[in-house]
């Protein structure tokens, strides 16, 4: 199991000096006091509320896959120097899953100007004219490679962001996040149960929420240097902020997602993580596990955003990646095979409820 | 072989209607025509002399890297709608060579705003108020990873390039290129071997050239997000136009660079190819291969370019990924091994001649 997760996992150094003015150290020195002192309530700050939230489901989430895969979580804390750490979870040539990580991380930090430019193409508001912005962040992020290539990869990331202005007073808040199916080999009821489950935990809060978001995954997901998508999609949203939502009322959106996860996935890789499958069928898998590192690596803002913050903890980061993968030299699938039509749903995505 | 390298090699097809203004296209056929009638001597436009020089030397390659192998390189020729087009000659799953390509593109086309922002970086004197930019871009890649975890992966590049003004005069050219080795397994004697015959190269151009580019080479191939190089460098170099050197004397140094190639690799592919290895040892090949992917993917430059022309032929760009690579979590090498000495290298680079 992971362990006891307490507050102390994300303590940091106390610096001696005095602070000119409030700044992302003495905002997680605040919060640490503040979890503290009172414990948190539905009266507390955002960010810790989605911080305990997020590290309940982690929990869960670890406890029901190692149910699933007979193999236990390696549990690895670390902390920032200037506040914030996170717990990685990761499970290693399991028996189900060839590479599985489940990471919770919180950053009180501050963007330098590279960083800060690729936020304020989806943030507007974001000051442009500062060289640097204090900001807090942190999500749920979680990637599972089963070794089975009938058994699909999934990803989620849940995730909420505040910015502040140079007195510790939010600038900014916002939610994001999602989570999407990427099989190489596709069985349409997988898809099929996946959408609707999301669809639903969308639908109790808005209706116009599941096409939105359906479409902006497809969107975000696509290998746009091949024309392909990386995977049959999900949902993916990013700034949910008050000109979508109040913050109470987002925030039990994005729980009820979460929520949403394991029921989501649980049938679906106990369906397929036993199916016998030929040696072709694993290289084809290790092919589209190319795809993977290639959408990640060189499209995904996630990755990018995680890869300029300095001081991140790139073993966290990169633990998306799959154990193996494999590039092949104009690798095309015959047609009329399953390969083919895979890599044709991926060209022009479907409804799939 | 990879069969006569003929100029119809890079037919385009001509369009029928006439042309308001001189575009890539028409200097495509310009070209064509030139190399059709004239032929190409030491008065032809450098365009049509580097491409005639890395033909030859592409032949020259693939040939004695046939001789090593043993077994034969696949190749492909393609074409681009508006002009150019190129050479891709790959040998997958040789008896010495796990993925090996040597490419060729010639490019007639049009900078979009992405990819010219991408190159203004680079290049201060390009026009930063025009929508797009036409430009002649042609060069030779490289990229080598054998199977022996001892033998070293090898990448080389030369290019050229011309920006033109809307009536088809040059508005800037440039020359670019290099040659790293990338060992999983370090032998002293291979870095000291290859560093050695291309600072020869170099000196007889000018003797500063070597130790700039050979720093260049350590900071530009370098996985940042690691704190980490890529391998034990060589040469890189950019942005050779006018204010270095004549253009002609700027060729003929890239033409002692490319040539001292096969005299760089020969030798130490020779002498590691049937060396002894063990399955941990393969593994420790696989994780390196992992960083290459990410060096290639998320740092360099000439990937991101290539990704963001319209139309670029992505196989071939991506045929410098390896066939296999792996990402394990929190691979560590213990003290005192032959990897931990390697990571070490590599987080300072070393003066090798």
């Amino acid at each position: 199991g992971i362990g006891a997760v307490t507050v102390s996992a994300v303590a940091y150094t106390v610096a001696s000096q005095k602070h000119t003015k409030f700044d992302a150290r003495s905002l997680a020195e605040l919060d640490e006091r503040t979890k503290r002192e009172k414990g948190i309530n539905e009266q507390s700050p955002m960010r810790l509320r989605m911080e305990k939230f997020i590290r309940e489901q982690q929990k869960a989430i670890v406890s029901a896959l190692e149910e699933v895969d007979g193999k236990k979580f390696r549990a690895d804390e670390w902390t920032r120097p200037n506040g914030g750490g996170g717990l990685s979870c990761v499970l290693q040539e399991g028996n189900v899953f060839e590479k599985a990580g489940v990471n919770i991380s919180v950053v009180y930090g501050t963007l330098p100007k590279a960083a800060m430019e690729k936020m304020r193409a989806n943030h507007k508001t974001l000051d442009a004219d500062v060289e640097q912005l204090d900001f807090y962040a942190l999500g749920l992020s979680m990637v599972l490679h089963p070794s089975n290539p009938m058994a699909p990869t999934v990803h989620l990331n849940y995730r909420y962001f505040e910015t502040m202005r140079p007195d510790g007073t939010s600038q900014a808040w916002w939610f994001g996040g999602g989570s999407d199916l990427t099989p190489s080999y596709l069985f349409d009821e997988d898809a099929v149960h996946f959408h609707k489950t999301l669809k639903e935990a969308c639908d109790k809060h808005d209706k116009d929420y599941y096409p939105r978001f359906k479409k902006w995954c497809d969107d975000y997901f696509s290998n746009k240097h091949r024309n392909e998508s990386r995977g049959v999609g999900g949902i993916f949203f990013d700034d949910l902020d008050e000109t979508v939502a109040d913050a109470d009322n987002t925030f039990a959106f994005v729980q009820d997602c979460l929520k949403s996860f394991l029921p989501s996935y649980l049938p679906i890789i106990n369906k397929r993580k036993d199916m016998p499958f030929t040696a072709k069928e694993k290289e084809w898998q290790q092919v589209r596990r190319g795809r993977y590192v290639e959408f990640n690596l060189v499209h995904d803002r996630g990755t990018a955003f995680g890869l300029n913050v300095p001081g991140s903890r790139v073993e966290s980061i990169l633990m998306s990646l799959p154990l193996t993968a494999s590039w092949r030299y104009m690798y095309e699938p015959e047609p009329k095979t399953r390969e083919h039509r895979l890599v044709e749903v991926l060209r022009e995505p479907k409804e799939w409820v």
